[in-house]
């Protein structure tokens, strides 16, 4: 099973820390990751078919304080396609003048949609195959970038619809908004004012946020499993869909 | 004015000691850089709106080979858009299920096309405004990817229209081959066996490529300016357009 992490925060934030507690399971997870980073509108994406453990990038990221307010990151052990850059997610496309970032663990059997719009795969996943799938339906229901809102609606419309042929636990950002959808694994955890120190579940690192933050700082975390101990980390519901905005969760429900 | 580099061989290669000398040129071209690389179908984006002489990022690309058959690279000096990562170069698009990179040095004055199909400029330059309209005009065209010749032939047709409205000296590829379209500025060397020694103009760096090449590689180099002393570097023509593959020039001629 692949391995997610998401983040969202109300002001530029970097995610070093998580990056590292997740990049810990690699030595699992040896097939690619990659990581994107809005900043405003624009978008950093980095991905390597290496193992997070190795890569040269993964190091980069680790060590260069990259200020982001919406951040998706995976790291892949391949179930379908090859071990190749074009299936390392998360994967990236342009919808009304936005990036659009997609990244999904789990595994989909007979999903076999029909693509007629702009969007086609360029590797071999059903993630990306799905991605596609989802920016096509939402390119049909909106004619322009519509309200967080009315994009949450509608992918509450269309989520059960890959997720009903097998597990598909994704992340999804626009830059505006973070979209976590939960088939079988997935935690949040906010982080608020008074902050303190956190602890890596699978590495000796700590980091106190009280010294790295100020009092209006709020930052929500998303990841596949709890990354630290000793923080309230919040499994999601077989079927649910957070929105998260500003670092914090401003919608969560069942899908329809 | 910006830099463009382009970089094709047939076979992987890394473009290093090219990339080290279109960075040295980035003291004046501070507004940014980016490079992306194909690895077969995949892709890899980088993109920083800091210098490439003080970005962390400029530095991995120039301490980790990446082998590449096709490169594309920018160093940005601001003259339409803000400085901003949204409005760095390369921009990237999918089209057909192949990623498209697309870099442009140069100014356009009054093109405001319609757009009216799938692509969107996610930014504010002229540069990406013409991206998306070729892109758009590439996608009518044909119903999927075509050949290599085919889409030079649409190619030849389209790229006077953003060029009749000022200086258009672009870089695109699509991981099948590197289309390089001449206004003003830019040179091509091909490299080729026997491979000899080769000094950065701007610095005192030189590389033996006989030492690093086998018999049958080939490389092709374009950039705005020639990067290195003592190579047969060919300027373009204005209105010129070479398309690259295989590590040479396939088809030179004027557009239409």
């Amino acid at each position: 099973m692949c391995q997610l992490l998401g983040m969202n925060a109300n002001t530029p934030t970097d995610v070093m820390f998580s990056f590292t507690g997740l990049a810990t399971r690699a030595v699992e997870h040896k097939d690619g990751f990659g990581i994107a980073f809005f900043e405003d509108r624009g978008l950093r994406h980095f991905v390597d078919n290496r193992s997070a453990t190795q890569s040269p990038v993964a190091e980069l990221v680790k060590h260069f304080p990259i200020r982001s307010d919406h951040v998706i990151a995976h790291i892949r052990k391949a179930t379908q396609g090859r071990v190749a850059l074009e299936n390392t997610h998360p994967f990236v496309r342009e919808l009304w003048g936005r990036y659009w970032v997609f990244a999904h663990n789990g595994d989909l059997r007979g999903f076999a949609p029909r693509l007629h719009g702009a969007f086609r795969p360029v590797g071999d996943t059903d993630s990306e195959l799905a991605f596609c799938w989802l920016m096509q339906e939402l390119a049909k229901a909106h004619a322009s970038v519509p309200s967080v809102e009315e994009l949450s609606r509608t992918l509450r419309e269309l989520l059960p619809q890959p997720a009903a042929h097998g597990t598909f636990n994704v992340l999804l950002s626009n830059g505006q908004a973070l979209w976590a959808h939960c088939s079988t694994h997935l935690h949040a955890l906010e982080r608020r004012h008074p902050f303190g120190a956190a602890r890596l579940a699978d590495e000796d690192l700590s980091v106190d946020f009280s010294a790295l933050t100020t009092p209006r700082d709020r930052v929500c975390v998303v990841a596949t499993e709890p990354l630290t101990r000793h923080e309230p980390w919040q499994a999601l519901l077989p079927g649910e869909m957070r929105v998260i905005a500003g670092g914090q969760t401003v919608d969560a429900g069942p899908c329809c």
